[in-house]
């Protein structure tokens, strides 16, 4: 098999973490450089000692330059960097002839307006930023495949996107009465020094959080409004769940009329029956963040509330996973040509 | 202080415990009873290991038998036993006079149709249901103070009723656009052996269950029919949390016309300012379960979706004691006359 | 009851909350002062929401001042401050007239060679360290009634010395081979943000720390050495547990020659028969964390390795309770005549 | 890379669960059956839902009949039954000419007296239990190579000798003064219906066990005794963690004299620096289980207490994997001729 020379830029988090674990043992990635400032130096096994002993996990850490990333000879570059930082990094990368398979939030809208309103300043880079692919394999196959640049989605989206997605598509849900709930492990709020984020203010607790607007609203909204061919306007409410890993998502939304169970599964299964990661649970089949932790794939079930016309949409990923690292990586085997699986059959 | 003499029927269970664990140091109780046909015979601390030492917690379990629990003088007389099998024993102790406070599903609901249709068969007491009264003290203290008999809440309908009632009741809500998502700890599912409720089949999860009708809807909209004026019919759907215990609710309703952020303030203040244990967070607050575990709080935020002039209301609460054995205590303090808040300042 | 005035300083951390838990429901305390730098100005239920809606936790927070502290006319003064931090407040309260409980180790030492081999300097105040009482009521209680001064017992300390002293007092076993290891909630390393804290870090985690030498041996060995009555040398293996608090300690000692299980069991309820919160579990029984967390009682249990002729004593308490501020207010009650129990029948 | 064909009988733990996940992936493997009798008829994937869409997950349970094995064409298998049930199988499969990998404590021991002992019965297949060999490859690499029975060694086992048979071998430790502690995952209780195991029981708790003597102290003793040409007889005390998978280990061992801590070291490098899953973290430096769990590691960490003139050794795995399933795998690799870590590089 072929070996893509790959760099991961802003390594040292939670997802970058995951990230490596997967391109480790991706038989298609030579990886070449990995980026942290404050790492710089140490190999990627002192930083992440579930690494020691395992083949290719001595690599050092390196500054996170440009220049030098692109001097490693890497075609491809998976940036795990926060958002707003990201933007800085992937017009250099992409000008030096790397694909960019970024993690952060900064190249998922295409309207630079809608970025203003909700992360408070105007994009750097507006022109990438348009230029850019959202990295959702299961909808945007063809345009990952010759995509500069990937905008990859955020963990909330993914979970909420792809079980409305072929719903709306197909006109079985009213576009303006969706109300979406999501709990997200810790893990999703990042690995920093924080006492929100003490074991001890975690466990045994569960609360939400980010009212009234959570920044993934976002591109959630534009791409449930693509799919509906009409503007999509949802409410949505995080909350904290006392796990390391795991998102899981209840929507509740008014089904057209006339719309039933059989239908909405058969529309499920059409738009799924192909698609690796998403596996379809059934109908009054709740999925459960424990079957897919550390996988990359999403499990959706549904369920239809017949005293009022509702469906309720239950899907359940990992948010470091399918949630992020393990996503690029589905769009890196579209990119780079290997079957959409390379590396992914966690389980 | 006068002390009512009181008996614990069915009281080895998570609900059962932290009853015990109340009315133990409950100034004006005097704990003659407490039955239980597994420990027969056993002393309380025996069971319940925490009451070691306790004061009273060498009381022997003794058998459940109407005619014993009557013999013992005790005058009030709390059931902690499954859906189904209190019925069995609430006419017999309400005639030889004493008062009932159950904690089961068996007196909550006063159209026996209803009764039928959530739980399968037919009520075998309904002149007894039909007396009973909804033991919500917030709500229904005038008629709780005379009742023979007192149908205490579950545990999802107190985190779910007590938000909307006043919301409902002024008219701010739409009455027919209600989703609720709650979540509980593990206690709630009871204290039995079932692989589902293994440690490592719960922890490190989430997930909804009880797809598409939990039971619990019956009163639920019994008693938010009642404030609206109005059939209510809400879409609820219950998850279960990583926790030992904890409810926390989020429940999204369409505003009225011209409802506001602050008119829903000034309503929840109206409602409970008075009220000892409900707290109000604020707007944009959400509640938190770890702040009212173990204690007879049931907290209350809210927040409003301007883009879709829907309400965010989040609620927390314990559900073995505010949603259960401490809401029943509420309700006796109420009935024997003690302050409301007699053995419950629990914090 | 009579009321003693009361002041806590430095009672923003887990211990600080645990100890006003405590103090706002004894009835022999009225809490005048509780300071925090961090909070200073805010109410005790802003910063511990928990505590909103109890009588007494509108208190607000002040600043940390000797003077101002004895302006409040406090009779007694906790101490919930880092170690170090709470030698510089003890002699201006202490000369003030106020007695003092101090819950840092900074007064737990008679010997100041050994205070500066563990701590790393000499102690600023040897003179007042040397008047100090140890305070462990089952062991010292007739000094802690006169005491001006007393250090309460470490969390480690607590649970190790309890089982051993009586043991050691009567010889039952040799001095000189004693392993002892113990696990800690994560409570114990304080509220602060340190990623090392994080919940992704010590979920579904469990290790050893603090090798090769914990502070915390310095006074195990000194109580020790004074019940045995030769030099008592111990090996002592700290670890963190993934849980919000609760210690659980396994002691492993050599029997001496002859010496029996029953004459263990003998030993040990000779000592703690009228003990209200030590619990003797019996033998072969172990003592569990989840039935202490939350009281003041420490639980024992043991068995005798017969293969081996060596003893294994389990025990059990809260650290943040028995463990802290509960132990300190067992002292606090001693020193002013209420009832040993008086707060502290916590389940 | 040849397939060897692979049957797992008694498959729907969570041991044959983490076996299945291993065995799935493994690229010299034709899983040809897997047997349960409850779950005979189901696909794995219906079972263990985390296999949904995984190549090869679509095998069905068969009914556990040793022919109906045999006949597959298999000629490896694994054997992960409960103790006492492995031995009816072992003598069938073996005569069938399958070379068996037995993962319960039927096969571990050579001494039939011991086993009586300590199983309570005498062992049924006297003859294959002494042709059996102690499946610990870093240890018995050889006789594993040419065994048609492996005893598969147990979790606290691996984790216990691993660190302490060099250095009993080399006469660094006094072979009659060690003292072990260990922890294990609630997965280790096995995936059964008791209210022990129950999410509320064992969640925010530790406690001790199988007091005053575990099973697997046996085969224990007679591995460390083959390393030290010497009976050692150690105390053990097992307890339970409120963790899903995971074993920590700390032992305690008198040093001899004039062994150091630099010598210690050296022994421990020179035993395993060959050895790809075992990885020494230094002195001082403790093992974490959060490192291991799901992997095939065991981590090793050792301290010296200079003031008693003992070694603290700290050793942690993943009980489902290194401790059980993966340490099979392992055999697997070296009885097969594969590479020792095929299938194994989980991280």
């Amino acid at each position: 098999m072929k070996k893509v020379k790959t760099a991961v830029v802003g390594a040292s988090g939670y997802t970058g973490q995951e990230l490596l674990r997967i391109l480790l043992r991706h038989r298609g990635v030579e990886l070449v450089c990995a980026t942290s400032r404050q790492y710089a130096g140490q190999e990627l096994c002192d930083v992440f000692p579930r690494f020691r002993h395992v083949p290719g996990a001595d690599l050092k850490f390196t500054d996170s330059d440009v220049a030098a990333i692109a001097a490693t000879g890497a075609e491809a570059a998976f940036l795990a960097l926060p958002h707003g930082v990201a933007a800085a990094y992937a017009r250099g990368l992409v000008e030096a002839g790397l694909r960019v398979i970024d993690l952060s939030a900064d190249f998922r809208l295409n309207d630079p307006a809608v970025y203003e309103e909700f992360y408070g300043k105007a994009h750097p880079d507006v022109e990438l930023m348009q230029e850019a692919v959202y990295g959702m394999p299961e909808r945007h196959r063809e345009a990952i495949e010759k995509a500069r640049i990937v905008g990859s989605p955020g963990c909330y989206p993914t979970s909420i996107i792809l079980p409305l997605a072929p719903l709306l598509r197909e006109g079985l849900l009213l576009p303006d009465d969706i109300v979406v709930n999501s709990g997200s492990g810790v893990s999703g709020a990042g690995r920093k020094a924080d006492i929100a984020y003490n074991f001890c203010e975690c466990n045994e607790n569960m609360h939400a959080y980010s009212l009234p607007r959570h920044r993934h609203l976002s591109e959630i909204e534009q791409e449930l409004s693509l799919e509906a061919g009409a503007k999509v306007v949802i409410t949505f409410t995080p909350h904290l769940m006392p796990v390391n890993t795991g998102i899981l998502t209840t929507t509740v939304a008014k089904l057209a009329p006339g719309a039933t169970a059989e239908a909405v599964g058969a529309c499920l299964h059409r738009a799924y029956d192909g698609a690796p990661f998403v596996r379809l649970m059934g109908e009054n089949k709740p999925a459960e963040t424990k079957y897919v932790t550390r996988t990359n794939f999403v499990d959706i079930g549904w369920s239809v509330d017949a005293r009022t016309h509702r469906l309720v949409l239950m899907s359940a990923e990992d948010n470091v996973i399918k949630g992020a690292g393990g996503q690029g990586v589905h769009a890196f085997n579209v990119m780079f040509g290997f079957d959409e699986t390379e590396g992914l059959w966690l389980i």
